[in-house]
């Protein structure tokens, strides 16, 4: 059974439940442990090496891996373990560093709820509020972060909010316009609550005792609660002869792309073995890490900051995509599978989703000779997962097109983490978004890691291009309007930015392979939208926690096992252990084995607009074929007509006849 | 007739005949005149705050007046002049200063190509090439651009192409591919070739005479030249009930957005008193020039630089949009109406079109605790046109969404103006994109000129807001997260940058309103891509000429009649005469009756893949409301579902059933 899987196939149900009955019984009988995370244990460069060069037909598979990382229920003891499957024994097992810690998980959090709310010190604080009865106080467990002071303790710092106490029955009333000021910490050990912070709520440091609660007004956004628009009619995308993708098992086929792709409870969706027309571009692509600093210096939400995929897991979290809801047309969607903290096997059922889209024109020429246009729509092939981390969703899409480029997108949405403000105050960090609501400043900054193997090739460079103004001289330049274009090669690992004055572009360039047009390395631009690097300072924990957010373009050249930008374990962490230190050992990366970690996101400012749920931000990345291809790739895409669109003519002259007079044909002056 | 229609609204068939009849009846009988523009003199601003003031019913309406530039034929006297059509008669007149030419206009350019192609010495230097019977030679007018040498004159630099000799006949064949090194000198007055250039062809300076042609591949777009993929599904937009926007007139309605459009020569489709909820925004939104400047520095290619709307006209290179090519769904269009050159009316036919269309999702939360996920789809209403300037497309559209945001995005697209380069042969100011053909580095800088009114008042401010760190300090900072946002009023008129390490963000913003929720002033702030800023030396005709490609913000106080970036004559004007000037009065604009001039475009590096047809580059600016509104103005927005979609589902879990195990259903371990 375990031997037929393609080596980057995503762990069976089988596999999960034989991974965890295998470190259950390296156990003694009765042990309890609490598994943070089963998931497949990739194959080495070397294994997939050999693998791939064997061609069709070939006997050999590397053996199937598991990694798994658990805790021994209610202690601090957390190992990592590494399961050879086929033998059936673990291939090796270590107790991981007292200073790391696990991430949370699903049931945890929800375990964390119900202490804090069923503490008695948090019921003296909740009493204090004097809230009509039945009033309902909600919970939001936050993963700690770090501050240096007492925090070697896994632990959570619970938020606190109620729902709308003139709405209380209502499940999904909107509890982040009524935040608390008081914040039960609950140790994730012990599962007790350790202390109740204060909030502070003025201009300044200062926090006050728990009062009676000022009525304020909701602000909810179920469709229920909110007068709906009438006048929106219904638009639908209708493909009569199906999809045009094919998937097979994890394969993906479309418009000459080819891909694979996997699932894990961290990263979600993964992309393996990216190829267009036969040529292999990508390895593996993934989002590696995103962090979500917050401004705010006062305590305890100085230590706000995030790790979405490393404090919880974009798998874990990844929604049940639901079919004309979160996409429109004929769509496919595949199942996730994670392990739960008992080691169990669990479906997230369509996590995934895979379907085309029409993006506008994709190439046009008219000969304003002969009046012919020549228009080519742009069709795209979207993989998307969306995640719900507690208040946000990221809507989260690989893009495909015809001509060549593969894009990342990211719609930033969902509910502020908000916080209690003081009527009247205003403060540095934060927008007043509601009535007493705060929603504090943060930046979104996300981390795509990129695997080439640019045309085939494991020697790939990171280069860049800069375009410079050629200084004025009689013999060159004689009228100052020159310019020209200069392409350097990368030489060490390290992190780079972008610089839009000087136009720098990064490319990922095969210098092996030239393209037979112009001799130059066949190689593919990235369109990096600009983000405003880290603003925690360089000394504080924030700052060392996020190891990549400083810089727009990471590279590294490439060693097992390093995936995260931020590190194997975030949770907690208050050292650089991701791609900052892996950068730092001065790697020759020309022609080399490397790794690309693109940085991008957000700086978060709060609308008043962003409440109560933002609209999304978008933010994309791009892949160009930048001399990669002898021409267009797009130029055999069939032409836009109305014969296969069928649109419908509210208005105007019909198609190819003029009913006006054109150029030429006045009569009525001269 | 003329009193009924509404101020803004664009001149009518009649007016325009009207006008050319009192311009010629102005001068002796028999006077040729060279038509460049008839086009609405737009009311001031006096007069559109009386007829908007008095309300409906008011019978106050101003004036309706034309302006109307022209030759005297075969000279250089040129006039400009405006015309009170109630009145019948002109209003004012005046010549033109020397230094400043007319546009091209689209019977120009044919003739000019006529002229360069039936010279005799041009037909001498076509022997030379000693191309096989029945090839067809290309002519390609180019505006002349300025270097201050013998450039009094108006004239064209022509650029010359020839079609592959092996498929004379096709009309369409890509003559780009074939670019010749001669370049005959077209006197656009005396409309004779007054000498003809060699064009530089390796990778120094000097020029060759024109010998014989050397065989090379051809490069074809068209689709029965290239083998088409058969593996693209239809995919159509239905809507079945229509669209959800209402057209009257020039007023469209659609998502509690109110605005007008209008159409002119120069400009292309502008809009006027753009609205969201009965709530003012923008009075007057048009793209308001571009320029394109190249980077070659070697004669003659070190005067290109084109100025699409103000060299020829955004109007004027409308397409004839086709029903089923440039949109997809319920599409409406509208006809723009311009002058030919004999003053009279010219339908452009379909130069706008009207639609809607999806942009997947625009806010999504899911309750974790509830499992219910709420999801609202982005509609966007697209208003669309797209220009043919010889060589090169720009798919022009303003984009409206459902949360208050409106856009404006280019598609650059098209063919490359290319140039012939020897084989074998490297420039640093371009790229070899086939063989034998250049395509020189150039910017696209474009400028979108946004006259506010937000909320309702005239007095509007620019500020900028820009988020920095914090320093560490004990009191109020002490762990060295902490940052904060200020915002800075701009109190003078002049050009601004962005900074993307400070995240500096423009915003247009009301002083005299302020949001109920926060006491901010109400806000639209702009999200503008970085472009490189123009690359041309300070003292070079390019910088001089293109006033606007310095800066990605110029702010200006309103005067009358400043409309074009650029400056109202841009072909072969040497000399800053448009914002760049205005903003130099050094206006107070806090509170202001201002001007934003938004600027952003393109570095466009060429790949081989732009060739023969290059795939869209986008660029979008974006203004979106910042503490404008109360809340997400978008929360009322139906939500997306299946009966509203009707998806298909190609594989995957039915809706809202789930057929396999979730959590805590495992049985199969422990």
């Amino acid at each position: 059974m375990v031997a037929s899987r393609h080596p980057l196939t995503s762990l069976s149900e089988d596999e999960i439940t034989l991974s965890a009955k295998i470190v259950r019984g390296s156990h003694d009988a009765g042990t309890k442990l609490l598994f943070k995370g089963i998931t497949l244990h990739e194959p080495s460069r070397k294994e997939m090496q050999q693998y791939r060069s064997q061609g069709q037909g070939g006997s050999y598979s590397p053996p199937r891996k598991a990694w798994v990382n658990y805790y021994l229920t209610g202690t601090t003891s957390f190992f990592e373990v590494i399961i050879n499957l086929e033998a059936g024994k673990i291939e090796s097992s270590a107790e991981v560093p007292a200073h790391f810690h696990g991430p949370a998980d699903e049931s945890e959090i929800i375990m964390v709820e119900k202490v804090a709310l069923e503490d008695p010190g948090v019921k003296a604080e909740i009493e204090k509020l004097q809230v009509p009865e039945g009033t309902v106080i909600v919970c939001d467990p936050w993963i700690w972060g770090a501050d240096g002071v007492a925090d070697d303790a896994r632990q959570y710092q619970c938020y606190m909010y109620m729902r709308d106490p003139n709405n209380s029955k209502e499940v999904d009333s909107n509890h982040y316009a009524f935040p608390l000021s008081f914040s039960p910490v609950v140790d994730a050990t012990t599962m007790q609550v350790t202390k109740i912070d204060y909030l502070p709520t003025g201009a300044g440091l200062e926090t006050k005792s728990t009062g009676p609660w000022r009525p304020t007004a909701a602000n909810e956004y179920i469709p229920e609660l909110n007068e709906q628009r009438t006048d929106l009619k219904p638009l639908r995308v209708v493909q009569p002869e199906g999809a045009s993708f094919t998937l097979e098992g994890d394969t993906i086929k479309w418009q000459k792309w080819e891909m694979r792709t996997s699932f894990n409870f961290r990263e979600g969706m993964v992309l393996h073995e990216v190829s267009y027309d036969g040529r292999p571009l990508f390895y593996r692509v993934s989002l590696s890490d995103m962090t979500i600093p917050y401004a705010d210096p006062r305590a305890p939400f100085h230590k706000k900051q995030a790790f979405d995929l490393g404090d919880v897991g974009a798998g874990i979290m990844a929604n049940d995509l639901k079919l004309g809801c979160d996409c429109l047309g004929a769509i496919a969607y595949k199942d996730g599978l994670v392990a739960d903290h008992n080691g169990c096997p669990v479906v997230k059922p369509n996590a995934m989703c895979i379907h085309e889209q029409d993006a506008g024109i994709l190439w046009k020429h008219t000969n304003y000779r002969s009046g012919r246009p020549v228009v080519v729509r742009r069709r795209e092939l979207v993989i998307q997962s969306i995640i719900t981390v507690a208040n946000y969703e990221y809507i989260l899409a690989y893009i495909f097109d015809q001509a060549g480029e593969m894009s990342y997108e990211v719609r930033a949405s969902g509910i502020l983490s908000t916080q209690p403000i003081d009527a009247g105050v205003d403060v540095p960090y934060g927008t007043v978004v509601h009535e007493g609501v705060l929603g504090a400043y943060h930046q979104h900054i996300l981390s795509l890691r990129v695997d080439p193997e640019l045309d085939g090739d494991r020697g790939n460079s990171l280069v860049y291009e800069e375009t410079s103004a050629l200084p004025r001289h009689a013999d060159n330049n004689p009228h100052g309007n020159g310019y020209v274009c200069k392409r350097t090669t990368l030489e060490k690992s390290g992190g780079y930015d972008l610089e839009s004055k000087k136009n720098r572009v990064f490319m990922i360039e095969n210098p092996n392979k030239q393209n037979p047009v112009n001799g130059k390395n066949v190689a593919y631009k990235m369109h990096i939208p600009p983000v405003q690097p880290l603003l925690a300072e360089e000394n504080s924990f924030h700052y060392k926690r996020a190891d990549f957010a400083d810089h727009s373009v990471y590279v590294t050249k490439y060693q097992e096992g390093e995936l995260f930008a931020g590190g194997q374990y975030t949770n907690q962490n208050k050292h650089t252990s991701g791609v900052r230190k892996w950068a730092a050992r001065n790697d020759d990366i020309a022609n080399e084995d490397i790794v690309v970690w693109v940085q991008f996101g957000l700086q978060h400012v709060p609308r008043i607009e962003d409440f109560p749920v933002m609209p999304a931000e978008i933010v994309k990345v791009s892949f160009k074929p930048a001399n990669f291809f002898t021409r267009n790739p797009a130029i055999d895409v069939p032409q836009s007509t109305q014969e296969f669109n069928k649109s419908v003519l509210l208005n105007g002259h019909q198609n190819g006849t003029k009913e006006v007079n054109g150029n030429g044909e006045c009569t009525s002056c001269q």
